[in-house]
Parts: C-alpha cells; sequence; structure tokens
C-alpha cells in the first residue's frame, strides 16, 4: 500500500471501521495463483478498473471472514491494461453496504458451508459481474498503473516479498512447537494415569496389593508418544534459529546483501511442510494413544486436531512446497560438483553436507556397538550424506538419465524431507552446546539430551531404508540403532511427565479432561459428562413421539401424553419430579426421616467418616468437587434417610447445604408450574410456558 | 442365552418394545476386559443378583445407544457367589422404566457428551447403586449359577466364542475395502477433473491451448492415491478369503476339530489391526490429496473419516491386538524349530512361510533386473522370509537373551504388521490365479494384476528397511523396487478411473461434490453452497448489534434500528428488500423493462443463446440444475432488464418461469410485514411475528 491507501483503508481498518478480508483462492485454482482467472481490466477513459468472474471456477472461495462479515476485501486478479495480462494483482474493493451491509450491485457473496474445523471463521465466496473501483485501489507499493496511458509500470525487486513468507514460515513452526507440546501434554500425563492390565514380569503393587500398570510405563506407549515430546523441543529450537535467520536476512537485505535469502527460503519451505506434517501426525498419534477417550471431545485432541489440519494445506500445500526445497537442494549440488561453487563448509548447513558428501561420497558408518550411535557428531555425518545422496542419486537421473521431473516427484519429496530433517537435528544439538541455561544446569542438560538423542535416532531408526540403501549403514549397524532408541525411552520415561509439565501450558487452554495438570481424569470426565446439554432433561425429547408408540399398551399404564416443549397451564397446574415405580426391590430405608435435626446430623455424620482419613477442612458450604465424594455422600444419605434423588437433581447439588435442604425438603409441596418457571435452571431453555387467556 | 431368556427379552426386542444396550466398557477399563471393576453379588436367600458400581472409575462408559434411548442393557459384571470373584460375567437389567422411560431406583444413567464423530449415537454411562435383579437374568447359554446354592457352574468349552470374533473381524476387514473404495472413489475423480499448474515437460493442450494438467496426471499425486486403491482390492480379496476360512472353521468345530482356529484368530487379530489403520491413514490422505476442498465438508471425507476413526480403537485396540498375533506366530515359530510341528507346507500360511525360512535362514533375493520384480512368487518369498526373519530375531532376544515381553512390544507390533501384509498379498494373488471372471477377461486381468504388483511392491518399498537390514535384499536392488513402483503407477493411471468406478457406489453414498459420478465438481460445490443456511439471510445476524456500531455515524446515514429476532407490526408494516446503494457506475440498463412480453421474451432469446451449442431441451419449467448457465442467464437478464437480483434471491430462483416471474413483478408493491410472514421461506425461521395489542 501507498501512503495515501493506508491513510484512507488502513487506518479506519485498524480502528474496525473496515472489516477485510484477503480473497486469493479462487474456486478452481488453489495451488497455482498464477492461474486465477478474476480478471481486472483497466479502462483510462473513466480512470476505472472493472473486476469480474468470467467463469464458475474464477469464483473466490476460501475466503476467511468474507462469508457474513467482511465489507472490503483486497481482490487478487488478473490485471489487464492495454490489451495485455500482466497477471495476479492485488486491488481494493468494497463488496458490501457501510449503511446496511448489503452486498453491493454486482456482488454476489454467501458462506462457502461446514468444514472439519476452523467453523468460527465464516469462509466465503465472492463473484464480480463487472464492478468498477477507482484507478486509486490497486494496491500500488511495488507495480503500479499510469492513470492517464494505462502503462504498466514493474515493480523494482520480486525478491523482496520472499523475506516474508520466511517470516510466515518461522511462525508455522512455532506454532507446530506449541501444538506438539499441547498434544503431548495431555497424551502423557493422561498415560501416567490410566492403568490398564499387569505388566506380568514387572507387576505394580500399592497397598501390597498387585495392581494395573500405567500405561506409560510400556515401551509401546512410550514409542508412541515420547518421540513427539521430543519434536516438541526440536520445533522450539529450529523455529528459534529461524526467527534469528530471518531478522539477519533482512538485515542484510535492506544493505542489498541477498546471500541468505536463497537458502533460507528453500529451507523454511521445507521445514514448513515437514513440521506441519509431523505434527498433524502426533496430533492424531496422541489422540489414539488416550485409547476410547481420545474419541471424545472431552479429550482436549479432537477439535484441536481439526482446527489444525489446514496447516498442511495452507500458506503452500505440503507436496508442492518440497519441489521449491529440491530445485535449490539440486542447483547448489550442481554448483559445488562443478566448482562454480567454493565448498565453504562455514557458508550454511546445505553446502557444509553437500561439501562433505562430495570428499568421499562412499564414506560409510563407522560403528561397532551401539553406544556409539549417540555422538551428536555422527549422527550429523549420518543424515547430511543420507540427504546428499539422495539430491546426486536424484540429480544423476535427472541430467544424465533424462528422467522429466514430474517421474521425479517423489524422489523430490523425501529430499526435502531428509534435508529439514537435518535442520531440525542440527539446530537440537546447537542449541544443546549453545544455551547457557541448559549447559550449566546438568541433570536439566541430561533430560534434553535424551531428547535430542532420541529425536536424532527415532529419525534414523525411521529413514533406516535410505541409510540401508545407501551404504553407509550396514545390515549389522541396523539393529544398534532400534536398541538405541528403546534404552533412550527408558531413560526419558522419569522424565517424561515433568517434560511436558515444562510446556507450562494452563489446563483452561489445554481444555482437556485427560490432560489435567491435577490429574484427577475420571472426575473431570464425569463432571464435564454431567453439563452435557443432553443430561439436563430426564427423559430425552422424542420419548412421547418415538419410543413410547413401541411399548405394547399391556406393559404400561395409560398416562396423560406431554409435549415437552409447550406447557400450557391450564392443562396442568402441578407436577411432581421423580417419581419412580417401586416395583423392585429397594435397599434403602423404608421409612423417609422428616426430622430437619436428623438429616443435618446424619449427613455431616457421613460426611466426617468419608473424609476422616483425609486432613480435609471441608466447610458446609464448600463445593463439591470431588465426585467421588460426592457419590458416596449421596449414595449413604439415600440409603440412611430414604429419599431418592432422581438423575437430573445430581447436577444440581453442588454442595453439602444443597445437600441437607434438598433432603430436609420432605413435604415436598405440589409444584405450580408457574412457580417453576420463576427459577432458573428448572426447565430446560426449550420449554416455554404460556399463560391461558 | 437360553431359549426362555430368548423368549422373555429377545422376542420383544426384535419387536422393538424393548430398547438393548451392551455395557461393556468402564471409565476405567476398555482394553483389559478382565479388570472391570462393576459387581454382581448372588444372594441365594432371595434368590437375586445386586449390581453395584463401587467406584467412580467403574462407571459403564460409552455404552452405544445407552445415553438416551435404551430401557434394558446387557451388563457385563463381575460375578460373586459364596465369596468367589469369577470375573465377568453378562446379565441383562432393566435401567428406564416402560411407563415413563425415567430411570429405575439405583440407576444413574446420562449421555457421555460429545465426541469427534459417531454423533448420531447416543453413547452413555451408567452407574448400579445395589441394584437388584432376579436370578433369571444371568445370561446362562454357557457359564450357571445354582438358584439354590449359588454354586458356579462353568462353561463347557471357552473357544467356542473365538469363531464369532473372527466373523466379526472379517466383517471390519470387508468395511475397510469398502472404506478405501468410497474414499479412492471421491480423491480419484476430483483429481481427474482438478488442474493445476502445466507440466512443462508434457503441456496438455485443449483447443490447441495450453491448459493446466489435471492433477491425476503428476506422479506425485498417483503415489499418494493408486496404493490406497489397490489396497481396496487387497482387502476385498482378503474379506472373502477371511469369510470362506470362517465358515469353514465353524464347520470343523461343530465336529470337534479346532485345527484352523489359532491360525485364524491370530491372523483376524492383526489384520483388523493392520487393515483399519491402513483404512484411516488412506482417508485422510485422500482427503489431503483433494488440497483445500477435501477440508470442505462438501468433499464427503471429513465426516466419513471421523466416523471410521473409532475402527483403530473398538474391538481390540490396534496396538493390543498385535500381541495375540505375534504370541501365536512365536508358539508356532518354537514348534517348527524344535520339530516339535512338522513342517508341512500345505497346512496354512504361517507354517510354509515359517518351514521355508527355517530351511534357509541365510537366502537371499536373486534379482538382478527390476522386471524381475513383478514375479508374485519371489514377491511372497520376499514378504514371507522378512516376516520369518523378524519373528526368529524376537524369538531369540526373548529365549536367550532374557528381553523382558515389555521392551519387545515395539518388534511385536511389526512382525504383526509384517505376517498380515503377507497374508494381503498372498490372498491378492490367489484370487488373481483362481478368480474364473478376472482369468478369462486378459484386459480386466491384467487390470487388476497391475493393482496387484502395485500393492506388492509399495508394500516391499514401504518396509524396505526390514529387507535391507535381513540382508535379503541388497541396496543395489533397491532402486529397482522404486523404478518398478512408478512404473506401475503409470501402467494403473488410464484405469484409475475405471477402477473406482467399478465399485458402483452411488452419489448419495458417497455425499461429495468432488466425487460426483458425472465430475461436475463446481457445479455441486456451487450449489451446495447455496443451500448452507448462512445463505439464506442477506445479512447476517448480529450486525445491528455487533458490526453497525464500529462503522462511524459520519459514514452511514441514519436509520431504524432492527432487531432481527422480533418484528413488531406496528413499528413496520412496509419493508422493501433488495435496495442497493447506487453509488458505484452500474453496467446495467439505466431503465427497468416493465412489460411482460418483452421480458418473456428476452429470457427465452437468453435462453437459446446460452444453450444454443447444446441439443438441449430445456423448458421453461425445468429446474436450472446447471449453476454455469443460471450464473450466465442470471448476469444477461440482470444487464438487459435493468433489475437487480440481491444475493439472497439467487438460491430461490430455480426455474426458468420463476425468473421470469421474479423480472416481470416489475411494480413490486410495498410489502406488508403481515403477508410476508404468509409466505413460506421469506423470513429466516429465527424472525418471529407479533400482532401488536
Amino acid at each position: 500500500m501507498t501512503d495515501e491507501q493506508k491513510k484512507k483503508y488502513l487506518e479506519p481498518a485498524l480502528r474496525y471501521e473496515i472489516i477485510g478480508c484477503y480473497a486469493q483462492t479462487e474456486l478452481g485454482h488453489g495451488s497455482n495463483v498464477q492461474g486465477l482467472e478474476t480478471t481486472c481490466t483497466y479502462h483510462p477513459e473513466s480512470g476505472e478498473f472493472e473486476l469480474n468472474s468470467p467463469t464458475l471456477t474464477s469464483s473466490k472461495w476460501w475466503i476467511g471472514g468474507l462469508g457474513k462479515a467482511a465489507n472490503h476485501a483486497i481482490v487478487m486478479a488478473r490485471l489487464i491494461t492495454n490489451g495485455k495480462d500482466y497477471g495476479p494483482h492485488p486491488f481494493i474493493v468494497q463488496i458490501r453496504s457501510l449503511k446496511d451491509h448489503t452486498p453491493l450491485p454486482g456482488v454476489t457473496v454467501g458462506d462457502i458451508g461446514p468444514k472439519l474445523g476452523y467453523n468460527t471463521t465464516d469462509n466465503g465466496f465472492l463473484m464480480f459481474d463487472h464492478v468498477r473501483i477507482p484507478h486509486f485501489n490497486m494496491l500500488a507499493k511495488y507495480s503500479k498503473v499510469d492513470k492517464k496511458t494505462g502503462e504498466y509500470i514493474r515493480p523494482p525487486n520480486a525478491k523482496l516479498s520472499y523475506g516474508t513468507m520466511v517470516f510466515i514460515r518461522a511462525n508455522l513452526v512455532m506454532g507446530v512447537r506449541y501444538a506438539l507440546a499441547r498434544a503431548t501434554t495431555i497424551a502423557i500425563r493422561y498415560s501416567a494415569i490410566r492403568s490398564q492390565f499387569v505388566d506380568a514380569a514387572n507387576p505394580k503393587k500399592f497397598n501390597g496389593k498387585t495392581v494395573e500398570t500405567p500405561v506409560i510405563d510400556y515401551t509401546m506407549q512410550q514409542y508412541r508418544l515420547f518421540p513427539h515430546l521430543a519434536a516438541a523441543y526440536a520445533c522450539f529450537f529450529t523455529g528459534r534459529s529461524m526467527m534469528d535467520l530471518y531478522h539477519r536476512n533482512m538485515k542484510n537485505m535492506a544493505s542489498g546483501d541477498f546471500s541468505l535469502l536463497a537458502d533460507t527460503h528453500a529451507t523454511s519451505s521445507g521445514l514448513k511442510s515437514l513440521t506441519t506434517t509431523m505434527a498433524a501426525e502426533a496430533i492424531e498419534d496422541c489422540r489414539r494413544a488416550c485409547g476410547g477417550h481420545g474419541y471424545s471431545l472431552f479429550s482436549g485432541l479432537g477439535s484441536f486436531y481439526l482446527d489444525f489440519l489446514p496447516n498442511v494445506t495452507w500458506e503452500g500445500d505440503n507436496y508442492i512446497l518440497t519441489q521449491q526445497t529440491a530445485r535449490y537442494l539440486f542447483k547448489t549440488f550442481r554448483n559445488l560438483a562443478s566448482g562454480k561453487t567454493n565448498r565453504n563448509k562455514e557458508t550454511n548447513f546445505t553446502i557444509s553436507y553437500l561439501s562433505t558428501y562430495l570428499e568421499n561420497p562412499k564414506k560409510t558408518c563407522p560403528i561397532t556397538n551401539g553406544e556409539q550411535f549417540l555422538n551428536p557428531e555422527l549422527i550429523l555425518s549420518s543424515l547430511g550424506h543420507r540427504s546428499a545422496y539422495l539430491i546426486a542419486e536424484s540429480v544423476d537421473l535427472i541430467d544424465n538419465k533424462q528422467r522429466s521431473w514430474n517421474s521425479m516427484l517423489v524422489n523430490i519429496s523425501r529430499i526435502s524431507r531428509a534435508h529439514c530433517q537435518y535442520v531440525l537435528v542440527s539446530n537440537f544439538w546447537t542449541a544443546l552446546q549453545s544455551d547457557e541455561r541448559l549447559r550449566k544446569n546438568k541433570p536439566l542438560y541430561e533430560a534434553v539430551r535424551d531428547l535430542a538423542l532420541l529425536f536424532s535416532l527415532n529419525t534414523l531408526e525411521k529413514e533406516l531404508a535410505d541409510f540401508l540403501a545407501s551404504g553407509y549403514i550396514t545390515p549389522a549397524q541396523a539393529p544398534l540403532i532400534k536398541e538405541q532408541v528403546i534404552a533412550c525411552l527408558d531413560r526419558i520415561r522419569p522424565n517424561a511427565v515433568a517434560l511436558v509439565d515444562a510446556f507450562s501450558l494452563p489446563d483452561y487452554l489445554l481444555n482437556s479432561a485427560l490432560g489435567r495438570y491435577d490429574g484427577k481424569v475420571y472426575e473431570a470426565m464425569t463432571s464435564m459428562a454431567e453439563r452435557e446439554p443432553l443430561n439436563s432433561t430426564l427423559v430425552v425429547k422424542g420419548y412421547e413421539e418415538h419410543i413410547r408408540p413401541l411399548t405394547p399398551e399391556s406393559t404400561i399404564e395409560p398416562t396423560e401424553k406431554k409435549d415437552d416443549r409447550r406447557i400450557n397451564l391450564a392443562d396442568v397446574d402441578e407436577l411432581r419430579v421423580g417419581q419412580y415405580d417401586d416395583e423392585i426391590p429397594s435397599w434403602r430405608a423404608t421409612t423417609q426421616e422428616t426430622d430437619p435435626t436428623v438429616i443435618r446430623k446424619m449427613i455431616e455424620t457421613i460426611l466426617s467418616d468419608l473424609t476422616s482419613t483425609e486432613s480435609s477442612n471441608l466447610s458446609t458450604d464448600s463445593v463439591l468437587s470431588d465426585p467421588t465424594l460426592k457419590f458416596n455422600l449421596l449414595k449413604r444419605a439415600i440409603k440412611e434417610l430414604g429419599k431418592e434423588i432422581p438423575s437430573h437433581k445430581l447436577g444440581q447439588l453442588t454442595t453439602v447445604d444443597e445437600v441437607i435442604a434438598y433432603f430436609t425438603e420432605t413435604e415436598t409441596p405440589p409444584l405450580r408450574v408457574r412457580d417453576l418457571f420463576e427459577q432458573e435452571g428448572a426447565f430446560p431453555p426449550n420449554v416455554r410456558f404460556e399463560e391461558k387467556h
């Protein structure tokens, strides 16, 4: 934007007077921005641009905030001036009236409908039918169109915008670190609470009795979760290093030095691809590692996963992006191989490991026992050699075997992955060596070093086929790596909960019954279920219509047919809740206690029985936040006092005083519907009250 | 159930008079059924059982149909009689009244809340507080309790119930085949329609012009999708073979022959684990391969994925199940190695490949060129050798190196996978050899054979590390496999759409804008978006409250503040819809045509212009089902006739007659709100009409 454009549009937008959106993607065009179809034709005679959507596929689609909220859009449209098409450029267009929010003439706009997640955003569609906007509205910081002649004026340097992409991607990698932290916090905490089966070789004892083993003690569970924990730390260190590199590069570019740009941009493309794919996998792995309860939305993992998923597609599809990375790696390799570039190992990661490879492409791994795999230099040499080997193999196929780019896409995706795994591992070890706080605190250093080892060795193990196929690692060495991975899991186990607690993600943010800091998993599941709206009524809506007619008349006694949506005062002015069949043998006292003093005393006695083992300071107006305590209290109270509590009342009794009050109301008078409606929560919100005329 | 129990409970249930559910899983107990806590204690003095939930974690949880609908449950509870705990047994319990559906005394029941998918099922929780049921209600086909003495009577043969599990798992594998078919149908059809970028080395031409390349022509897209297509066929053949095996085994067991049971049961456990994991991955891979639109629920892949996900957890968690498979494989290997079992290659898959391995554990792959990898016998030998190698390695670690079961769980999971991949590939080739319809139709045979090759070679490629680490395949052979995989993709490409069409999944079942049989992807996306409820109003609810106050008064003209939820007849008896700002240059006719004859003629002319190229038999009362045609018709009609159509009207004009009628209503009289409310759809359902008193 020019300064005038900022004044007219950006300033009011910052005051929320304008609600904007960015309209680039089209119904038929996502990955290929150059293929956009919306046109914006300049008419010098009137000094206006004319936006048009020539086809159905040119409809803007997926635009966040556009569906219902935005009144302006920055629209990417093909600039056509003096009969020539200059490709996509950005224009500011008002799309809805500021008077009444109705769409302006020629504008068709709406919401694109439901999505897998992200449903708080009104993604929209937009079509233009020859909509005219003033010359002023083309964003003109870089490219311009001369108002009088319509002549196109090119931007000074197209590379400038690449810097911003690096910034966005560094933030995405930091976002991945956060996503991994959140998912592993939930799954690891829950795995420490949840027990299943008895590990026969190493049974857990509690009060001298054999109990089930916490699932976190099973190697398989550790293998499923700990690598993701290690990856959270890896992404943190790489995100931090990308951000540093971004700032250095921006500073350099400002003084005309573009030397950092190519590597930074290519690596950031591959890292966005690799890390967001890793995170999507990790969240789902964590969810599945929570067993059945992972499928409940109370786990906090389901919606989070769905909201994270767009990351693998937006800001560059994760497969498409790898081509940018590989193209740069091939070029760098060719330049180093031909001697066009000096083999200078100080320049950057890429040049360094490619140079090492070119010095000795037949190098092999010199390991004879497993412990030698714990050496970071050896790990990095292995990863560097593998990436370089894959690059060399593909460059050979393209340059010497006439393989087409298209036929190489599978290799290309692997190469980008290999390069970025090198970068992640390398940044992890660099951080361990250079971070003062880690170096000065030995136990902390060792805990984080074990994560670095796990991340490194698990990467070697997952990608073992590449190392074996290149001949760098021998079949005899392969089991040594696997052994060391299991040994890492064993060392990390005692620190696992502390390592997720260290992320300090508060409970309200985790929004998870399973991942609570206090470990009260089952209490939280229960109390979340109590709040489920379906549980606010005793009998499900639709019972009268759908279930009752199935029951033969001989089984049921005739009763009034009720409409639970609308109660007419004239028809029923009295009702009782909680009346039951009494045909089943009852275990509770046969006479109902009515003396308020006795009731209070009894409940206090039960309470003191139940809490005597703990040093409890529960007063009668404290909230009964422990469901086990509440359950036992109510159970004994029902038994001793002879009064039943209907299920739907359970959620309403939150303090001991309320429990006492409930049992004291022995002579509940028939309730007047009129009065019930005065009480908040007495009826579900879908019940309306109508006074009879 | 005994016959008396069937009469009392099953018969009314089949008439829907009883709504039942199966209550096994507990809040703290899923995988380990033996760990269930709910008790059912027999009281011989009254001839009753007493159900009780002693802890919070013993609460039944996840029970399908229980939350709001069921009135009876089959409850798995620990049978306690004469002071002894006999572990979980099934009991029939009535939980809700047949009079009014309220929970019976001592029963706490409710819905467990929202889930990632499957939200049409009311999964519920259930607790018992000393609930008594008659002696009759213990399911007593196998185990029994003597009514008078309380003596426990054991079942005749515990193995009988394993047969049923094989049946359920064979059905799950068939379900996987269906899931893979559905997901690949959508993704492959859409990939044939969707074009992105131009493949420079092989540009597509249309009418002499270079156009974007359909994404299905990119190797990467083929590599992402075709293996899942091949897997759909693989699972079909294996599901069919499992079902055969199930019937053979049931017949054998009826005559006392249990020889098939162990292998069938162990293999079915591993196959359930492997194939449901494959399918969950495949559906999500297909979704991502649809780019941004895959994230829209209109893709038909999102909700389908979420509904499929429980398969990886229920009916045996996919990780836990692999232990059953491996335990059997270890036992079989030990028996063959020690000579306790004869090496008879005819018995079953397992004995056959283990015997071959034991004859020559150091065997290597004799391949020197890629084409030799297309030999099914060679493929099966490779897969058999690998599975046997992994089993032998683990048996050695357990028997000779004192490794604990727990420390072997990662290997165990790989072994089950390796074994079942062998089974899938083997069944695929067996079907190709034995299926008459395939053998007699050469082109069909070749198309399916290419899928078998892709499935086989892609499995070798994915698991390459195992083959290399065992020394069976050499580093020099590895690239040959990868080459052949790419060659398979190339051969499958021309048949890909036909191979998914062959599944014959109808559009209504796919429920996907992207996967339609007719390929009208963008038209379907548009017409589905038109039906989005948010698009039924022109201005979003909440505009007056949340957006309008942000707009400064200088920008907007003062108008009456409206409450869009409740319109009072006294305040506003007239309103006009679709009035626009006219400040922007308009491209449409400046005067509005009012003559009905002219209007009808004009619209007919436009229509015949637009449809002249096709042999169209569109009459004026046909539905405008093609959105492109509708868009162009309305656009030209607006232009020629000078009357605007507000966005929210677009969805209401479905036939040409309605379009004509809309343009003919030139002198729209001010509408009376009262009358508008008579018209269906004139107002969104949240608008209420109040007559002023």
